[in-house]
């Protein structure tokens, strides 16, 4: 198919595939004259996962391309290839946080802290740490939870990654991370609203002694 | 005491305090002369309450009046309390997203809707609708694992409250709940990254089926 066609067929304008044709992120065609290349179904492929890496999860062009980078010269195994994805969704910085607390944190529920990204322990050493100087303790059943939940979702998300190809894998990994976010904080709340519901309005009738001390009475 | 010394005993500027007091955040000391009041530790509560909901948690101050309008004249249950405390820190709008998809969910899991509030809900179903539109579609046991993660998180989380002060309580609501967030992203991402070795690394050696259609095989 031509330029046009293939502006049509995946909404990316011409405009923007020659963008990305001069910077290298989508493979030429074929040349069937001096000004005119033949475009295929690999090429608009390769558009729809360049627009979710750069529209729906945020990347910018040079973290889209270090993504790509991967799919291209995939490493030997796909653990590398979605642990190089992962981490170009990985918050940079945190490399100056002291990891120690974080560190406790994960060998306490028996971890294994050999397969952790230094910037992605950094960033939980980070939030600890923006906690503690609010003045903010978690509880430790509270962070336990915390812990595995994760566990849960990381095991569920990871069983569920596509294996028909590269790109798909890919796609999954990066977007999935990013997108789920909102998702799973959103759910946090709702959860948080129900389980309150639970605990504060079920015993009220009853005199209930979850009331703090200064709360006003309920009017008679 | 003094103005400069609350100051000093809170590490909150005297500058700032006159501030919260203008703004009517801060009650009025008691009046000692014309020009001079005197503040005791009520003040100094008031004034980290203040600090932790604006410096920390980085409410706006109309955020934080809500919070301390609800502290000042507490609803009857404490469940209400929570919800107006909750309500401050959950991102407006989302009022125009379809929650059509998000209450199905919520029902299939047997959450009951008529606890949830409406923003916190369209706050859900924006998430859901982020991620259609980028043509990511969660697996079904993916978006169970979400479901039940949140809710033992906030099941762990709400019986924790602190019940000695409505103070407390509010602070380690409002706090809690936008402090936990980025640990909890990256004990998601740190559980990622382990569960993906366990799947893709542990099968390697075997002549694993877990290699996607087009990986490169290991260089020999």
């Amino acid at each position: 198919m031509r330029l046009a066609e293939l502006a049509r067929t995946t909404g990316v304008s011409a405009a923007t595939i020659k963008y990305y044709l001069r910077e290298g992120l989508l493979h030429d065609g074929a040349l069937t004259s001096a000004t005119q290349a033949e475009y295929d179904v690999s090429h608009a492929t390769r558009l729809r996962l360049i627009r979710a890496l750069v529209g729906t999860a945020g990347l910018s062009l040079a973290q889209a391309r270090n993504v790509l980078h991967a799919v291209d010269s995939p490493p030997e195994s796909l653990h590398d290839l979605l642990g190089r994805a992962h981490e170009v969704v990985t918050p940079p910085g945190h490399a100056d946080v002291d990891t120690g607390e974080a560190e406790a944190l994960l060998d306490r529920w028996g971890w294994p802290l050999d397969q952790c990204d230094p910037r992605v322990l950094g960033g939980l050493a980070a939030a600890l740490d923006g906690a503690r100087s609010a003045g903010f303790v978690f509880p430790e059943t509270v962070l336990d939870a915390y812990g595995d939940a994760a566990r849960r979702m990381a095991g569920a998300e990871l069983s569920k990654v596509p294996l028909d190809s590269l790109e798909a894998a890919i796609r999954y990994v990066t977007l999935g991370t990013l997108l789920a976010e909102p998702v799973i904080l959103a759910l946090r709340r709702i959860a948080q609203q129900i389980a309150s519901q639970e605990r504060f309005e079920a015993t009220r009738a009853g005199g209930s002694s979850a009331e703090p001390a200064g709360a006003s009475p309920p009017p008679s």
